[in-house]
């Protein structure tokens, strides 16, 4: 299985012919620079979270190509000879610059960028593109849920509908950065410290005679935490009275209810008076049926009374949009020396990449500490400041902004330097912290789900000034 | 990173607590009976192709607690001692059916029984669905882009769209068992030896300093196989003029083109018209844009020059719907000695479970060898046979269907049997060639995309007659 793996051939295969490629003509030696970025936030949202960043530095500093990888490529007959022996001694050379995880990011922002000997910075794409793409994706859609949620905590539920092992573990990661309270999956939580928590599915009440023979065997069992599931036959009917008659009989020091089917708002209204009713006020009641952002929000509205919700397959596999797409592309080649930025022109304006080796900075309103706009600069010039700082809109150039009482923190820090790690990763909760805290500085109008304000990402004068040239050379 | 896991604790917490608390009760030592099945096709299909078996039989090969999983629970402090002595020395001792990778399968069918000690039975759960849902999911979806495409070759192209490494991996897997011709994974050749190609990115085009220097140096590079992207800057207008000249100059033994943008229509009828004009009839047009079925079947009928697919995102993450719901129901329950069938009723008729240990025929015509329906029977029951063979539908009771001239063939063979496995998967490639064979044996109606029919999984007269008894008996 998966675990025998070696990473570093999980790799689409044009990466290793370009490698070989650049190694036989005479561009080996120049140094490149790529820049990862997303075009479009899944669902139509205001934000992206970014996550993923600890796994893309654990696969480069493992980056290293065995005899059976080199075998394999052999085996091709298309390859170099010479350049396989360079990959049998492969060394990371790179420097590589990142947006920390738990950020918000927006599009067009290069939240990743490598600069190295043209093979090596090539070569990396596809597995930072599979790392960060995957549980920025999932980290951005546990945002949005639990937001929705009020407050409330969420769960995420998902591990039998993730999209294979990895994605259960990672996306169990993902969803914790973006806010979720804790994952069914246990793994999860020996491997990260994310809190794992669940206690019956509906066999474990099949196994018995009967509902109150199940709850009672439960909570013989487990006195200090019991959440019983009420929906395996009649929620209200059978349910619930089986559940309380437990409760008041056996006193667990926590308890709740579950319910996982049926009209959740109607249920979770009667179920909460008929606990009340018994005197149950501490009894809480958690919800788990094909939930996600909308559903919550909607039966929230409705008056349902819950406690906590459980949310599975659109949280593991952000069902509604699944993909995020984000790309990794060539900015710039020095070449003898001399820096040249690269573009990528495009009918779809969209497309066009910025060119050059940049820098992101996130400007913040003095008195308020709330985000104002991101700015992308080139690499050389200064950090942002002054009273009157004028930014350009990437696509609409006649549109401009001038920005005042801010001051400006560089997005991004640096990762590698010459292919040695110069970061640690924060610990998950400090990575969630922060997440928290950095949506936080974000106004509301950017979180909402529906028609969210679009966040400015604009780019400084020199860099667009550099872009328009370039398309104007372009065009000829 | 993930290779190091131990897939063992790669489950939803509760199936610990359930086989906890089983441990703690009288049932401990019963023996329980889990059916795997799936309610609804992906994408309102007719069909889904059954893959992940071999991943199943990894992983309960694999089974064992370390010490450091006991430790981790033992840490809760909310598990019998015992327990976590029988789970250190945890011994797999369940027998397995499984429907083999690559049948086609419907909803309702019990694609895999897990017989054995409750505990053991409950507690495979996750990983089963996990394993299942995801390959199936991923086969069912190739199957249908690979039959839009008509016998061109499709590759899968979503590596780094693909929700984490090991969803890369077993996605390619998957995708090559539902008809997939290669993957662009270097690792699942290295692993599955599925083929593995690809030859160049933009980044490659944008490192020279134009198009044709670019194609020429990649064409003295891989004088065998040059496929060149033609759409950097512009397909018509200098893509493929730089990749005529290139070819016309050095001659490659296997030429083709790739367009990744643009409307693939309307640029393949002109690239063809140009290469043909060129003489350049044996060069092969790819492309690659964001494809999914219904995109290539509109393409195809458009009149679009297409030699061969590459398949992405849409692909990798099975994007239209990207949950298989799988799930994993108790149906019987042995108990000192008797056999206990175990249904899970609901409101919702298809949620219904067939009760029993149950055995499932496909039934073949005499005549053309076409599969006809398939009939879940119970275990003790004889093979279906005869010349007036009554199958009874599930939800609908009055709908009962004769069959004659048919022959019947057990759809699941036995995988463990006490704990050991008796069976040996297929290499990759029989299995693709099985499913595409299976395939065949479906009349076409199963197969369309848009409303297809309907394929009959009936029950046996014993078991409708079990589970109509035990409805009338729940609502009482």
């Amino acid at each position: 299985m998966i675990e025998k793996l070696n990473l570093t051939m999980l790799t689409d295969f044009y990466e290793i012919t370009m490698a070989n490629g650049y190694f036989c003509s005479d561009i080996a030696d120049n140094t490149a620079y790529f820049d990862m970025f997303f075009r479009k936030i899944p669902d139509d949202g205001g934000y992206a979270v970014m996550a993923g960043l600890e796994q893309v530095i654990e696969y480069l500093k493992g980056l290293r190509f065995t005899e059976e990888d080199i075998e394999y490529l052999r085996s091709k007959e298309i390859f170099n000879e010479d350049f396989l022996k360079y990959l049998a001694k492969f060394e990371f050379k790179c420097d590589v610059w990142a947006v920390p995880e738990g950020t918000p990011i927006f599009p067009g922002e290069p939240v990743i960028t490598v600069r190295g000997p043209v093979m090596q910075a090539q070569f990396v794409e596809t597995m930072i593109l599979l790392l960060i793409n995957h549980q920025s994706l999932i980290a951005t859609k546990a945002s949005r849920i639990v937001r929705a949620a009020g407050g409330r905590p969420v769960m995420e539920f998902g591990t039998r509908r993730a999209h294979s092992t990895a994605a259960a573990i990672y996306g169990a990661r993902a969803a914790y950065i973006g806010g979720c309270a804790g994952t069914a999956c246990a793994v999860a939580d020996i491997e990260y410290g994310i809190p794992a928590l669940g206690t019956m599915a509906h066999s474990w009440v099949q196994m018995y005679d009967d509902e109150y023979e199940a709850f009672r065997k439960y909570a013989e069992i487990y006195p200090t935490n019991c959440v019983l599931l009420v929906d395996t036959y009649d929620v209200l009917k059978s349910g619930v009275p089986a559940a309380i008659r437990v409760f008041k009989e056996m006193k667990p020091a926590k308890m709740g209810i579950r319910i996982d089917s049926g009209d959740i708002a109607y249920l979770t209204k009667k179920a909460r008076k008929m606990l009340d009713d018994a005197g149950l006020q501490d009894c809480t009641i958690v919800v788990s049926n094909s939930l996600d952002e909308y559903i919550i929000r909607e039966v929230i509205q409705e008056g349902a009374c819950i406690d906590s919700f459980g949310v599975g397959e659109r949280l593991i596999t952000a069902s509604s949009q699944p993909v995020f797409g984000g790309v990794y592309k060539l900015s710039a080649l020095e070449k003898d020396g001399e820096m040249i930025p690269k573009i990528k022109v495009s009918e779809n304006v969209e497309k066009i990449t910025n060119p050059g080796f940049k820098s992101v900075y996130r400007l913040y309103d003095k008195d308020t500490d709330r985000a104002l706009a991101d700015v992308i600069t080139l690499d050389s010039e200064d950090v942002p400041s002054g009273d009157d700082y004028e930014i350009f809109d990437p696509s609409a150039v006649w549109k401009r902004k001038r920005l005042s009482n801010f001051y400006a923190k560089n997005l991004r820090v640096p990762i590698f330097e010459g292919g040695k790690c110069v970061y640690e990763s924060p610990s998950i909760n400090e990575i969630r912290d922060y997440c928290a805290q950095q949506l936080d500085s974000m106004w509301n109008e950017i979180k909402r789900f529906d028609n969210p304000q679009t966040y400015y990402v604009d780019l400084s004068y020199n860099l667009w000034k550099l872009k328009n040239d370039m398309l104007a050379e372009a065009r000829k």
